[in-house]
């Protein structure tokens, strides 16, 4: 362990960073599984979920402790409070990414999504894990603009969501009750792993500028 | 407002007991609105989140520069650290209630909940709104107990949320898409407002004793 104050708080925002791409890793394997009917991976997913919780646990002790110990000024301080947050944003994701797992398994040996809205799925996983990717990275570059970049990528997720209600509910949907169930929770957990990487870019552009952009957190 | 720091820390800590009873207020509206078919109510469940919204903010605000202006000792920066977690929780809980009103007045002037389902979104509603409650009181008191209690409200949710997956995907099912597609969102919402009543009860545990309950929050 490094000595100074900045030096410590420099390696709880690196592991932080290293627990956005084990997430996003988490995201693109839950979609894997779920579109390929992947046991394995499912399973995998599930269980790597406790290891995602323990990383939070010891993240979140970390920076605690930094802030117990030592006054930090003001912009060490809004970056502990910015952390202890997204640590537990980044947790949330790995949740929902055992979520959309779960319901990969449950389908199994079939698959959960009906093949109209295969291409749908591909590319919700895609946005979803790339927005943890992005969240990632600009954590690491403290870059505002690609802060910024998730929000559009945000919009694009609520219209893939949109799609998959219209198509549902159309009079075309022939593949009943417990398929649309699946899609209306697959597609509600995707766009909450969105929102949790756009609530970081936010959270981000707090922590370089001072201040919360007009959407609140 | 009041001098010594630990006055200001009771007077933030009053106002997150305040937030939840304002909670539990947009939680037990939605419900009615959502059984009712009752847009008026539906509306202002709605419009009523923007000013939970408002006050996270302002609590945020204060929590955040009690933490600046003077280092905390270790139980007061407990509080604080807890304070901004459930302030964040509170939040979703009022977001959550606004979307099941949104459902209400999706499908106003019908009801989005089917005749079948009726008395599991009654008990869903009063177990949600009683654990918003639990959880204001559990702060307020500090009382360890009560916070147990939440956990087994907790099961209960789960519960009915097993019993709304049986009747949807039974044979007898004939709503049809769009209604399972409500109850599939519903029960989430609800689920996940009792999932943060319960995580606001282990940070208030944290909070008295300095220890996390077993399970993680």
């Amino acid at each position: 362990m490094r000595d100074s104050y900045r030096e410590q708080l420099d390696d709880v925002l690196a592991d932080l960073v290293h627990m956005a791409q084990v997430v996003s890793s988490a995201v693109r394997s839950a979609t894997t599984a779920l579109l390929e009917a992947d046991i394995h991976l499912a399973e995998q997913v599930i269980s790597e979920d406790e290891r995602i919780d323990a990383k939070q646990a010891e993240i979140e002790g970390r920076a605690f402790s930094l802030l117990a110990r030592q006054a930090p000024v003001a912009g060490e301080l809004r970056t502990i409070v910015a952390t202890l947050r997204m640590v537990t944003e980044l947790e949330r994701m790995g949740d929902l990414a055992a979520h959309i797992a779960k319901i990969a398994r449950l389908r199994y040996p079939e698959t959960a999504v009906p093949e109209t809205l295969r291409p749908n799925f591909v590319r919700m996983g895609d946005v979803a894990e790339k927005m943890v990717i992005t969240a990632g990275q600009t954590l690491n570059d403290r870059n505002i603009q690609s802060a910024q970049e998730l929000r559009a990528r945000d919009v694009e997720m609520d219209e893939l969501r949109r799609t998959q209600f219209r198509l549902m509910l159309s009079d075309d949907w022939e593949y009943g009750v417990e398929a649309a169930v699946d899609v209306a929770l697959l597609g509600r957990y995707y766009e909450r792993i969105a929102d949790h990487a756009a609530s970081m870019g936010r959270r981000i552009i707090y922590v370089v500028t001072g201040q919360l952009p007009e959407d609140q957190i």
